[in-house]
């Protein structure tokens, strides 16, 4: 079944070695005040922030700033961005860092102005955005998320322990994000592993969902293939440039909705790993791979057509004579094996994980529809131990 | 070698069976005027004319019409839609069938107030747009050109005998598009094949450029692979919903600019094309068909290695063991084979050009550098020589 859908993305990306001398044209289009958002201190010791400063400057700006934004953004950190843009009535909010600054921008866009609590309002009980928002934009230096393409963000409230994501509509997508995959170049190898198998989650969360064989399930395979190959490379050379650069562009393309279209969606990887994060802190993507596995392993019986197209699509496994059942174990078997030759960390105990945590994280899990099954909190616990 | 691209494409793609229902709320963002562009007599036969009508004064709308616009739309019937415009004041041009639809009411929103002559200005000399423009939208009722979500247009001005094509930037895209694939329906199976081997033909142009194994690459080869599955589906049953869903989204997706990011592309195969047009008028998709095949043959041994991929990874033709002239030639003969299998037309004398015409259309095509050599005349002469 082939559901309508709408699909609207206006974020401009300028992408490549020399995109960046795109940001001073884009900066004429607003107005005098550039509220910029960035983490701790990895852009100033890497030259971007001196960059990005020299052109905001040429361009005429009065630049404010919002620096130590963390990992999982904080409603605090995002509050102390609204009060900024209130106090100097900020034009547009330039996000420089990987998705975390870019959700916390996006927050402050459409929280700086509202009337209510905005987390209770906008995170917490999804309402349409009815105040005025600032335009974001921003300068990607880390992959995986998809921020700088999509309107997604993820606050983490301290007092209540929530963490809470909402996709915002396109005005508040980005209205332009600028990606020079040697910006990633420094990440370390196993932050750029994260990355990818973020990458591949989020197209697997999309693929595994309904038999239908509908065009995006074949893009998603593109994509995934792309992000196999092109992982490979990469850890042959970390500077192999169109390696990085399809690494990067497959993570924007992963998640700028145009590979879940007409997909119902599963995402129950992502709600186990969010309460994994909350006990370990792991990397994401890693925590995500070792939950995979087991997953998939468990929900195939109930989407073996998919998973036995996965196998031969994705994987190239020889279909001659297999059983859909044979398959659809080689296709995940294949799945696993480029983790351990990748060096993705497939097990919850390498990741910080320790026996204990297992039944309150599966009990904690938020359970969705599921892709082709919907779970109860002990198969999540079952899915757990087996990749403890 | 991957290439610096900037992307932006804000198209709004309202997709599926009730997607006409998005109309009224999306006329609520334009004044009061609308200036409806249509074809011939198809739209008033099959009942869209007066739902679309409907909606329109529902939404309080004054309409102004421009109907009969021709399969190759002409400056004359453009410079009609312009002073319709001019005269009536229209905030928005609402274009209802194909591309060549489509086309001219972008043609009218660039043209209507322009002080110079536009043809020479916008589609010669192909200068930015210093004018002010109308929004356009677009109702698709065919599916090929891909115009419901780019910027191009082509025009022929009669009396210098001129087609001219120009893609315009993102902002004469037409602002939202409409796209139901019930509404393809009543297209025959000719029109049908032959909007799919446009889809084809555009994604091949675009994928045959440089060796570079790029996640463009891999999206082309998974439209292809999706184009090639849902055309037999769709011949088995016209009415196959899913089969036409993916036939009409392939097509945008084949030409909304995503599938040339960081490719050189080719367009020679058009460009041939464009000139046995001029002498057969024939469907433009069958003469793409019938010339595709001898041009890649002629072309594949200066890009061996891409040709080779194309038949293992869009053919799923077995490497093992083959030379990669082998495997280039059964992929370009599989591209043969599905022709014939589908009832695409692959020889130019079923339609309709005469040997006579044949050193006419080579002399008269216009050379590009080509996406792995650059013909001769001579060898373009050949080319249609083998296809007659």
């Amino acid at each position: 079944m082939l559901f309508d859908f709408t699909y609207h993305n206006p974020t401009t990306i300028h992408f490549g070695k020399e995109s960046l001398n795109h940001l001073k044209g884009e900066l004429l289009n607003y107005g005098e005040t550039v509220l910029l958002v960035y983490g701790k201190t990895a852009i100033k010791k890497n030259g971007i922030y001196d960059n990005v400063i020299a052109i905001l400057k040429d361009a005429g700006k009065k630049v404010v700033e919002l620096s130590g934004v963390m990992p999982n953004p904080t409603y605090r950190k995002m509050q102390e961005g609204c009060e900024l843009v209130r106090a100097n009535d900020v034009d547009l909010i330039l996000a420089v860092g990987g998705g975390s600054v870019i959700d916390c921008a996006k927050g402050i866009s459409v929280s700086a102005y509202c009337d209510e609590d905005p987390f209770k309002k906008y995170w917490l009980e999804s309402q349409a955005v009815s105040n005025k928002t600032v335009p974001v934009a921003s300068i990607l230096t880390m992959v995986g998320t998809g921020s700088e393409m999509n309107g997604g963000s993820v606050i983490t409230h301290e007092e209540t322990k929530i963490k809470a994501g909402r996709v915002f509509p396109a005005d508040v997508y980005p209205k332009f994000s600028i990606l020079n995959p040697e910006y990633t170049y420094t990440v370390s190898q196993y932050q750029m592993l994260s990355g990818i198998f973020d990458t591949m989650s989020h197209l697997m969360e999309q693929y595994f969902t309904g038999d239908d064989a509908n065009t995006t399930d074949y893009l998603i395979e593109a994509l995934l293939r792309s992000s196999i190959d092109n992982a490979r490379a990469a850890l042959k050379d970390p500077e192999d440039y169109e390696a990085r650069s399809n690494i990067m562009w497959n993570a924007t393309l992963a998640l700028n909705t145009m590979t879940g279209l007409s997909k119902t969606q599963d995402w129950q990887v992502h709600m186990i790993e969010h309460q994994l994060g909350a006990y370990t802190d792991c990397a994401h993507g890693m925590g995500l791979a070792a939950i995979s596995l087991p997953y998939y392993r468990h929900v195939s019986p109930h989407g073996i057509d998919k998973f036995a197209r996965f196998a031969v699509d994705v994987w190239q496994i020889a279909a001659d004579g297999k059983s859909k059942e044979e398959l659809a174990k080689e296709g995940i078997d294949a799945l696993e094996a480029f983790c351990k030759e990748c060096g993705i960390v497939t097990s919850l105990k390498a990741l910080g994980a320790t026996e204990d945590m297992l039944p309150k994280i599966a009990e904690s899990t938020f359970i969705l529809d599921g892709g082709y099954k919907k779970l109860t909190s002990e198969e999540i616990l079952e899915i757990l131990k087996e990749c403890f």
